[in-house]
């Protein structure tokens, strides 16, 4: 089972991936929570070239490609071995983001991104995707805040510092790409409490891993 | 005028760039000496990534990506503005390498990469291309005694260590590649002397480049 989490910055898919970790956790899976870019070794280095406020002078091909090689590793090294091992895998973006970021937001086009992205997966594809909604001038505030608290304007801040008109065509592209994937994508209004936002997901993830939730509210009940 | 070098470790590439860079000066002709991994900021980061036997985790999907990345940023930082100020360019390594190493040398297929070269570039492509042909024991011999010369033996020395049969399929891969493009491509025995395999590159740089021969050796003759 391989649950991705995707939207705009600040829509709360650290949160509900926490909430889902607890969720599945408490039931007694093995859960792996990981992201991108950064999920591998070598995403870590990645990680801190692609949201440097530092490397404002990444071309939007090298940034594409840089966050492609992320992807690769990630897979090959730490995603499909937990899933082989009988792992849930949960993941704070994926091929998805590519396709917003680079192919919606940077207008790079979205079917070569397609090709890449699944040499880059190499048939890893995610069984459900959660994307969190919400307006991009309300995502902005809250990601801008989160890097303040945690002293992250200047490593983090790279995407946070793109124009607003970015940012609102990063989310089409999300949007646009669930309209035409609806039975992989399921789109939760993130605007919403984060508690009401996590019952879109349990809900769905009960659905296609045939939890009862007659069986998960009652203590007593081993699933 | 874009011109690169391309062929297996030790072929001789860096001391035909440096010759044919001082032909050129000589002439009057202002140059830019480049190389890939490494050519641009970022490019110096991915070269330590690409080439350390610490990567040894790379897959051949990240491998593929980080040189992308590479040469999508070498081009529009460094080739590019450099060509467009009217320099001549000699890049050590380019997109042939790519279909070399990657496509034959690593089996993944020549046809994606080229399409994924194209996207790197972005319509900068070399005028010429000089193949320095060796069978891989001598230019492995080479390489390796050179990398302990140079004390690079553990940061530069990835693909030195690559089985035997994988260079072999480099030189097999950069053959076929050449013989497709006869115009664009020149072979050149680099087993023979430095000096004799450089008459052969200054040969065809003076054809292209429409340099009287008479001239050039007449030292009171201007170009």
């Amino acid at each position: 089972m391989f649950i991705t989490f995707e939207g705009i910055e600040g829509c709360g898919k650290s949160t509900q991936t926490e909430f889902l970790r607890d969720y599945l956790e408490g039931l007694g899976y093995s859960v792996l929570v990981t992201l991108e870019p950064g999920g591998s070794r070598l995403g870590v280095e990645l990680r801190r070239m692609l949201l440097s406020l530092e490397s404002d002078d990444l071309t939007r091909e090298a940034e594409l490609f840089l966050y492609l090689a992320d992807r690769a590793q990630h897979v090959h090294q730490v995603i499909r071995p937990a899933l082989e091992a009988g792992r849930i895998v949960i993941s704070d973006r994926f091929t998805h983001s590519t396709l917003a970021y680079q192919g919606y937001g940077r207008e790079m086009g979205v079917d070569a991104l397609q090709e890449m992205n699944i040499m880059a997966v190499d048939g890893t594809v995610p069984d459900i995707t959660f994307l969190l909604d919400l307006p991009p001038e309300t995502g902005l505030r809250r990601a801008l805040g989160r890097n303040m608290e945690k002293n992250l304007t200047s490593s983090e801040g790279r995407f946070e510092a793109e124009a607003l008109e970015f940012h609102v065509r990063v989310r089409q592209g999300y949007l646009e790409l669930a309209s035409r994937k609806k039975e992989k994508i399921v789109v939760l209004d993130a605007q919403a409490l984060p508690e009401t936002v996590f019952q879109g997901v349990v809900g769905k993830v009960n659905e296609i891993m045939k939890i009862d939730k007659k069986c998960v509210d009652n203590a007593n009940c081993k699933v």
